[in-house]
């Protein structure tokens, strides 16, 4: 599969396995094997402020997170469940039209420590760091620690 | 108003005013001044692996803590905007069916501490720990930070 392919996969698979999804209107913005980006828009996840609802954002990170790891074990022909364990949020601007999240694959070494767990161990932890921009300036900033499971097939 | 007409005077503001809790079912199931219960159905918030989408426990938790704050500003009379400023959850068990997410008020000097700032400088921050129970195990602990601005009238 190429980029655009994945993009396409990961989008039906949010709305097919993870329904909230699509009342959020949640897309998949850009892939291209290391930068994951997913983009909503304001209308169904407002708040009582006219910005964005905090649990949506987390959501839409929380997503980009699992998005990415989930393209690179179908790259990598790993089958796993992808499960958050911990994370951490920080609010920093409020957010209103155009928001995208953006996560972006950690250096090599996290990264390839990672896969040599997973296939070794058949489980690994990975943590991904992901962002919310408003202009040049960081809105939310978001860290997430997934635990994932290579599944037996 | 009494603890049953704030109960439904929240579930109202969240449908009114935070669109995204009508498409995850949320409810208010419980208000007695110090504790608030929100439920949510599995099936809206369901991922991938037939349990609850992290993103889902989040909104419900984060929705705890500022629902707590906003139906005690009102018993106040202290009209005031409540926004997440930071916070960290940590999913250790899966969750499915009966779900809810439990807020408590902290003890007294804490909230008297906060009540006072707030009146007295017109904007102040609570932390509040909130968490989902499967059986009498966590499943989820939460805590978040809100800062509070009062509203000129």
């Amino acid at each position: 599969m190429n980029f655009e392919a994945l993009r396409s996969y990961l989008e039906e698979t949010f709305r097919t396995k993870i329904p909230i999804t699509r009342a959020m209107g949640i897309r998949v913005r850009h892939y291209d094997g290391t930068n994951l980006v997913l983009g909503a828009p304001l209308e169904p996840n407002v708040n009582d402020k006219g910005t964005a609802f905090g649990g949506s954002l987390f959501s839409l990170l929380v997503l980009a997170g699992w998005g990415l790891i989930h393209l690179k074990l179908k790259e990598e022909e790993i089958p796993g469940d992808i499960m958050i364990h911990e994370s951490s949020i920080n609010y920093s601007l409020p957010v209103t039209e155009h928001w995208e999240a953006h996560c972006r694959l950690p250096e090599s070494p996290a990264y390839a420590h990672f896969l040599e767990l997973l296939r070794a161990r058949g489980r690994a932890r990975l943590t991904l760091e992901a962002s919310i921009m408003v202009g040049s300036r960081v809105a939310v900033s978001f860290q997430g620690s997934y635990a994932v499971v290579r599944k037996q097939c």
